[in-house]
């Protein structure tokens, strides 16, 4: 069930992703754009395409805006990455962008492709209401989402005390919950329908989403993972497991599962798939 | 009358962008946005409100455009001052943001004016066909427009040969010219009108403005430029100036100029401030 369609959205986002990207000039920008945008879970795309069936919208109608999440969740991770920032050396098993390429490439192909996700945000398949998504896009990008993330990370960098519960949260609403709820909502925009369901599904989704990484961080698999692990522990950073401890940040994960499913009551059984990822953002190993 | 009016334009669109950040949060990514859109000619605000003008289009309804166009510079100004990138310590007579805070601040304060700008062009104060603003703005920043001209930059860098005449005719037209055809077209493309008359102005105008620019470069007063200048011939790269010596690189300015207000033809006199913006590009001191 959730597995293959995960699998089949895989195949059908790279395939977007490769179109939008076919006619562009042979410069080392587009090359790292190409590699930054390979491999990932694709969770984000998932949400997007159900969100759109559950409003009765063809997968066609709604590629551009899977793809379009994409790109900034792969523009966001290329400039996170960077020495200034998390300087991070290997990222889905590979080496990080600034590493194969370097520092003016990362941060170019990175500005290139969110410019690349509004851009495909305005691709007319999605239809009229479009210039919602483009707003809702924005809206997740900017300061009240993925840059207030971003920066509350920097400031508790430099801050002396670690940072509470509720700053933890309040950070990675903005890391991660703001783009998982554009794209969960995704579909009711574009048909025009009421978002709020999918917003506080969306909402839960993100911090167990953000919880199960900070236990990853701990016990996952380095190999599996793709990426080095232990640094939070290791740089003294506040996280979930760190505030809540293992068993705790375990429970705490499983009641935003609960709370995810139940935000989706309204749909009854059409909304089944995205039970079942809620329950697979606790249940991975990368 | 153009002197006049620009001034009036720099207190409109600064009104209009510190509107867009007042209710902010209070930390130092917001005050270092906030500081990269401080000063600058407002030379594009300028062009999307006399566009918006020519076709019948109020200030109130595409002031918006216009600071989403200052945006956009501003975010590419921060990121092309990074010690990556062009390396600059000094922009409008004031330190650049990554010597005023530090690199991580610049590349997230640029990455946010990024989406400010396609946020701006999203205000439903431009009215219905708003998507296609939004549109031409990604066609402008992407790799068609703005990202091809800074890559194209950063390759020519590293290329044992300097660039000819054509091939820096392509990296401006991305550099500077995208985003002067974006701002010069904003107002017929919410008109719904024909643009083609303000893209040739804007070709002719923005390449005007680099070659004045490569002027300035030799023959400027770092004091008024707020730059520091003579960079490129101290590091051996291919200008305007370089390839057509300084007196034929005026020499096609002025052309270019003459060309700029041929294409205003079809508006007739009401064009008349749009020529005279064409005539200070290259009569200007900074």
């Amino acid at each position: 069930m959730f597995p293959e369609r995960l699998k089949r959205v895989q195949g059908k986002v790279q395939e977007a992703l490769d179109h939008a990207l076919a006619f562009h000039p042979d410069l080392p920008v587009i090359h790292a754009m190409r590699y930054a945008l390979q491999g990932g879970k694709r969770l984000r795309a998932f949400l997007v395409l159900e969100s759109a069936r559950l409003h009765g919208i063809h997968e066609g109608e709604a590629m551009a805006a899977a793809a379009a999440v994409e790109a900034l969740h792969a523009y966001s991770l290329v400039h996170d990455d960077l020495p200034c920032m998390d300087d991070d050396d290997l990222r889905r098993g590979q080496p990080t962008v600034h590493v194969k390429w370097d520092q003016a490439t990362a941060v170019l192909a990175g500005d290139a492709l969110q410019t690349l996700a509004f851009e495909l945000c305005c691709d007319p398949s999605l239809g009229a209401r479009r210039i919602d998504l483009v707003t809702a896009l924005a809206k997740a990008s900017g300061a009240e989402g993925m840059v207030l993330g971003q920066a509350l990370d920097i400031a508790a960098e430099t801050a002396t005390d670690p940072l509470t519960l509720d700053e933890i949260t309040r950070l990675q609403a903005g890391k991660t919950g703001a783009l998982f709820t554009f794209a969960a909502t995704a579909g009711a925009i574009l048909a025009g329908a009421d978002t709020r369901p999918l917003e506080d599904y969306a909402r839960a989704l993100g911090l167990a989403f953000q919880i199960a990484d900070d236990i990853l961080d701990v016990e996952g698999d380095p190999k599996k993972a793709g990426k080095k692990l232990g640094k939070d522990a290791a740089a003294g950073k506040a996280t979930f497991v760190s505030l809540l401890g293992l068993k705790g940040a375990k429970t705490r994960a499983r009641e935003l599962v609960a709370e995810a499913e139940a935000a989706l009551a309204p749909y009854g059984m059409k909304a089944d798939l995205l039970k079942e990822a809620a329950r697979f953002v606790i249940a991975r190993d990368a």
